[in-house]
């Protein structure tokens, strides 16, 4: 037996490792990371098919909880059990196993205080509409898709990372299974040479830990990886084609390998309704499982091309939605969160880029643009880019990574910032029933985004009634595309408009550049 | 006992009941059209409560199918099964009760062929977003409301039938439960002289037979009869308050007395989310209860203020939805669609008058306005007026119906012939989520509306490729306002544009007037 603790997140982050220790502390006091990793790591059965024929979890106990976790076969007889401790103190763990060798064993930890950087697993937030570390700070998501960048070789994937450490980007969505051309294409073992000749049954966990060493370091980032477990561009190879049996014992070492880093979601399928061998009450199922396997119970959505999934389903923990249409528009945004009764995320819009496919040749000010719809229907939108010398996605930011060759990502990261800068937990359409087209908080903080329109006037009218809505507002023009915020001298001091609008009736409106992309952002000034 | 066969459908139709015969044909062979209503009259027992003491059904056998009807309590000892034969031929059926005087009761009767204006029930379409008769005939929504009409005086009544015989309004949504003053306000026996002296477990029949009146007297006149069962505007009687058992026994007995007439249609409740009585989970098992005691399976939806039901549930036949802004874009409205993957009707998207609140002062063009874009959406919508001399909506069109005072009804009545001479079963939206604002049927018929925009031009470009798309296709200027068709001299012959979109090289462009409220429809012909 032999234990070692890890807390691999804080350990690969750049800075505030400071309560990390070296690993094989075999014994003596252990601590780890509230939110970070401890790792048991068990020598056991190496014959026969271990990733069948053994059954690995252990009981941790502490805080009050006791959480049964999966463990793993990690080849040459290594097994391992990951557990990330949801709860500062003491834990305690004891094994289970259907083999003599990994069971009954026990051990002890503390998790202690996270380090620098570590703020835990992004969860909904309360209001249900938005995210927010498991230490409160909001997540205001900024996503991207390289879809098979995890699988691509070390070099390529430190190009990677180099690019993503000077982007905004905060979540990232990648497939488990390769959609392009990839350095790592064998999941299962092999059994032969043709595309189908693998073994469902046997995991090659070289590739997997290729997977999590890149998880690891968009942890390190501080990005969230949107790890998805099927997709439908693989007939070739059958990846998401296996029998339920395989399908379920795929998720459960998934789960037990990858859940326990903090920054792990699960997209369920990327395009589910593409996959021609599973149905609705597949997926359905398979969801089930997911929730059964996974203790660490992280964030669980799935993404469509045409139909949308039942994202009120109750294992479904926000909205993943790909419509390139639906952020032209605050309020068509908005019908998606009326729907779900749940954060969205359009992960998917059309992309930045240059080749032939209309998915893929949006300008720099259309990506961003469908960024600030989003915002202003209180959603969140994904981006991705499809520049390349062959007009074939294959090897561009979507499906490799790299670098970036488009213009929106510094626009974008203007954007986070006007959106660190709002209110908490995120912005919240206002009376989108009533066409306002106004994000933000009632009576304390708006936005208004006017998208290619180019008006050289707005009336400075808010919906409110009663004392609460009679607020004093500075005004700021943004210029979302220059990247510029000019603030309006002096303040609107609102009055009562009528029995549903207030307005300043010595300022009713402001001038406005008469350029695109232009917003406006109103907060609360003690008047 | 006594055997009534009306078809009260066929008899109170203007035109074409020559099928029907008297009623009180005791003996001999009898007969009733399909879709119409066989009714069963039987003498039973009048003491205790037989509303609650009595059990009544007959089980129905024809066409190969057995279908259970429960009957109900008339009053002064008289019990009633009504029957709407699905399908032609010979049917015989025998009662089961608990009273003796009630069971075992046996007979036959003959469905013969529907008379003229009889095309049967609305279901929903083989597509899954539209709406057809039985016989096939496209059922194009036009809808509008007045909640409290059925419970007006009969002159008051006759004044909205008279209104409607000239409106192009085909859907009636009416409330069982007054909510503004009415003639009728007594569904249960009184029990006392307060708000809420009155007993669940005794219903008034006259009550309910003058709304059984109301609801053929709309059929006469081929008008859907939209039954909203609950609404919260009563806390005063608390109709909507009731305990489960009296839900339970209220929701037999109007399925059981209405149901039979097929212009029924059910909306379980008006804004459901502001009954604050009733959560989503009692709704959900009222939808159980009122699927089990209908064999007529009638259409079924709900309707709300601010959360949406999930219409997917399958109890949902289409969505009923309140959102005035959904419906001032094509493609906010499709998204109800994607959402629901039924039929959606807008049936409330605030009103055309002059009341103080904003649900109540839409202008004429903008109650038509809603109506065209939920269209090309490929969705429907419903009308109501607020025109008040007191600025208070209660003896309005909404309120009581009576006299139309507004300017929208011509319009919709122009758009039904529009809808008319369109494809069936109805208008799709084409690639709706590319943006296109086009509504229609692919490669054969398009339909295109600017709303109160005022273009003077439009590029002439329909999404398509292929052969299928190369089509020729003559043109009509629409004005939806003036209610006029404008052809434009010659066709438009369309040759690939690019990857996508097809156009006429030699006509890419059509000019407009340059006014509001324009449309512009394609339609296939042989070049």
């Amino acid at each position: 037996m032999k234990i070692t603790r890890r807390n691999m997140l804080a350990q690969t982050m750049a800075i505030g490792a400071a309560t990390s220790v070296p690993a094989m502390a075999a014994a003596a006091p252990r601590t780890v990371e509230r939110w970070g990793v401890f790792e048991i790591e068990l020598a056991g059965p190496s014959g026969g098919n271990p990733f069948v024929d053994v059954t690995l979890a252990a009981v941790f106990e502490g805080a009050g909880k006791q959480i049964r976790v999966p463990g793993f076969y990690d080849g040459d007889g290594a097994y391992r059990i990951r557990f990330s401790p949801p709860e500062l103190g003491s834990w305690r763990w004891r094994s289970e196993s259907n083999a003599g060798a990994l069971a009954g064993k026990t051990g002890a930890f503390t998790a202690v205080a996270p380090g620098k950087g570590n703020r835990g697993p992004v969860r909904v937030s309360k209001d249900g509409y938005h995210f927010a570390y498991a230490d409160g700070t909001p997540f205001r998501q900024i996503g991207t898709t390289c879809y098979s960048w995890a699988l691509q070789s070390d070099a390529k994937c430190a190009e990677t990372l180099k690019t993503l450490a000077g982007a905004p980007f905060n979540k990232m969505r990648m497939l488990v299974f390769p959609n392009v051309p990839s350095v790592a294409t064998n999941p299962f073992a092999r059994t032969g040479d043709g595309p189908r000749d693998w073994d469902p049954a046997r995991f090659d966990p070289a590739y997997f830990r290729r997977y999590e060493d890149r998880i690891q370091k968009l942890g390190a980032l501080g990005i969230e990886a949107d790890v998805i477990l099927y997709h439908p561009y693989d007939e070739k190879r059958g990846y998401s084609d296996m029998k339920r049996a395989d399908d379920e014992r795929y998720l459960r070492y998934v789960t037990a390998r990858f859940g326990a880093y903090r920054n792990v979601w699960w997209s369920m399928a990327n395009e589910y309704d593409n996959i021609e061998t599973k149905a609705v009450e597949d997926w359905d199922h398979l969801f089930q499982v997911l929730v059964a396997a996974d203790p660490h119970d992280r964030l669980r959505s799935i993404h469509q091309i045409n139909t949308y999934y039942d994202h009120r389903k109750p294992w479904i923990t926000h909205a993943s939605v790909q419509n390139g249409a639906a952020v032209l528009d605050d309020l068509r945004a908005e019908l998606h969160r009326a729907f779900a009764l749940k954060p969205v995320i359009f992960d998917e819009v059309v992309y930045e880029g240059n080749i032939a496919k209309r998915w893929g040749n949006l300008s720099a000010e259309d990506m961003v643009q469908r960024f600030w719809y989003g915002l202003i229907g209180g959603c969140y939108v994904g981006h991705s880019e499809t520049f390349a010398a062959d007009r074939n996605a294959d090897g561009s930011w979507l499906g490799q990574g790299g670098s970036l060759a488009g213009h929106s990502a510094p626009r974008l990261a203007f954007l986070h910032r006007i959106m660190e800068e709002g209110p908490v937990p995120g912005v919240e359409p206002i009376q989108a029933w009533w066409n306002y087209h106004l994000g933000g908080q009632q009576n304390a903080y708006y936005l208004r985004y006017f998208g290619a329109e180019q008006p050289t006037e707005w009336p400075v009218v808010l919906p409110g009634k009663g004392p609460d809505s009679l607020q004093s507002y500075r005004l700021d023009i943004i210029d979302t595309w220059n990247m510029t915020v000019t603030p309006v001298e002096g303040v609107f001091r609102m009055a009562k408009k009528n029995d549903y609008d207030v307005q300043d009736p010595a300022r009713p409106t402001v001038k406005l550049p008469g350029k695109p992309w232009i917003a406006l952002r109103l907060v609360k000034v003690q008047a």
